[in-house]
């Protein structure tokens, strides 16, 4: 049982290096790319769509070119558990997903993924055993077709001094930053010693208090 | 010049191996990386909070435990190429930018950063030649102190089938998954051949049109 072109072992250290621990889903999600590319061509730039931020980001950017830096993985967080590769010239792809109703054959991975036991009650070591003999049966792929308004990469056009904070930032946001207008969880309380020079920076009177604004904010798109 | 533990020219490896190809941005972000570990403690769990989008999530990525799949990597896209790395027991850290004051020293550097010169026209050599030798002397570092609001790990809470899609989903979103609800730039035009057993999935009756919608729901809080 292969994971691209790991053997399952070497994919589990793969994981434990990248995402820091064996974790099922990064695993299960190592199959679920698996059975993507078994089916996409050979040719042509493929992106990626992951529906959850949990875990199966990570699978994606160990095993094929795409990542959130390159902006060729996008993860839209809509809580399901999976991933499509898609030609960006035309959208054509597949998607896979955890099949819920092939997992009665295997109940720890059941009673992880629905999180019927709490995690100290999951057996790890049946889990694995479980996810290395289930590989991708436990998957399900369809074709699927990409809105072309979604495909194309986004431009964020010119850049431009914030008249604030004086850094760099993108004016179609506004005459100002999104961090000066708010957008940011965190508070600057010094300069580091020396490292910088002293300047007047917006964003270190801003009242950081409306987190339900920030969050609503914090993923909005980047236009 | 090193780059957290390696010699620049490894971690130039390491970005082109992992983001496809060797990105100024993501190598600045090596520089920005290794910055803000000068100053952080040995001591502690850290979290990461990325302004931006574009390359600097991928250096975060392969110079810390930090990713998006496991969690302790978070995008809050607001254009501004800036990180912050933070103790996520009392959200003391330093956030680490790259000072437009500083480039003048570096003309090409500012010619990329600011996008003065169409692409084909910057010399990639003498960039290389400028991150390089500019090394961290770019960077600003500043003390942030993360909201106490945005620490701690966002909970789905429990997981149960959508009833359309009949796929696991965290019903704290809605008496549908998300998927269901519109969420999705794809149209499942067709089940892979006898892969899966065909069954009615609620997606694939969805109507795509309203990508606005769309994009202003895909970056919501996961709350």
């Amino acid at each position: 049982m292969n994971v691209r072109s790991y053997a399952f072992e070497e994919y589990v250290e793969r994981v434990r290096s990248f995402h820091g621990f064996a974790a099922p889903g990064v695993l299960i999600g190592g199959f679920m790319v698996d059975l993507a590319y078994q089916h996409l061509p050979e040719e042509g730039l493929l992106d990626a769509i992951c529906e959850t931020a949990k875990c199966l980001p990570d699978a994606i950017q160990l095993l094929t070119p795409c990542t959130i830096g390159n902006g060729w993985l996008r993860v839209i967080d809509i809580g399901r558990f999976a991933l499509s590769f898609y030609d960006k010239s035309n959208g054509e792809g597949f998607r896979v997903s955890l099949d819920p109703s092939l997992l009665e054959a295997w109940p720890e991975i059941k009673n992880w993924f629905f999180k019927l036991k709490p995690k100290k009650e999951q057996d790890y070591g049946l889990l694995m055993e479980q996810i290395r003999k289930s590989g991708t049966s436990i998957c399900r792929i369809e074709r699927v077709r990409i809105a072309p308004s979604f495909l194309g990469k986004k431009q964020r056009g010119k850049i431009a001094l914030c008249p604030k904070c004086k850094e760099a930032y993108p004016p179609s946001d506004g005459p100002i930053c999104l961090g000066c207008a708010g957008e940011i969880p965190y508070h600057v309380s010094e300069i580091a010693d020396g490292l910088a020079p002293e300047r007047s920076k917006g964003q270190t009177s801003i009242d950081i208090g409306d987190q339900h604004a920030l969050l609503e904010r914090e993923r909005r798109p980047t236009g």
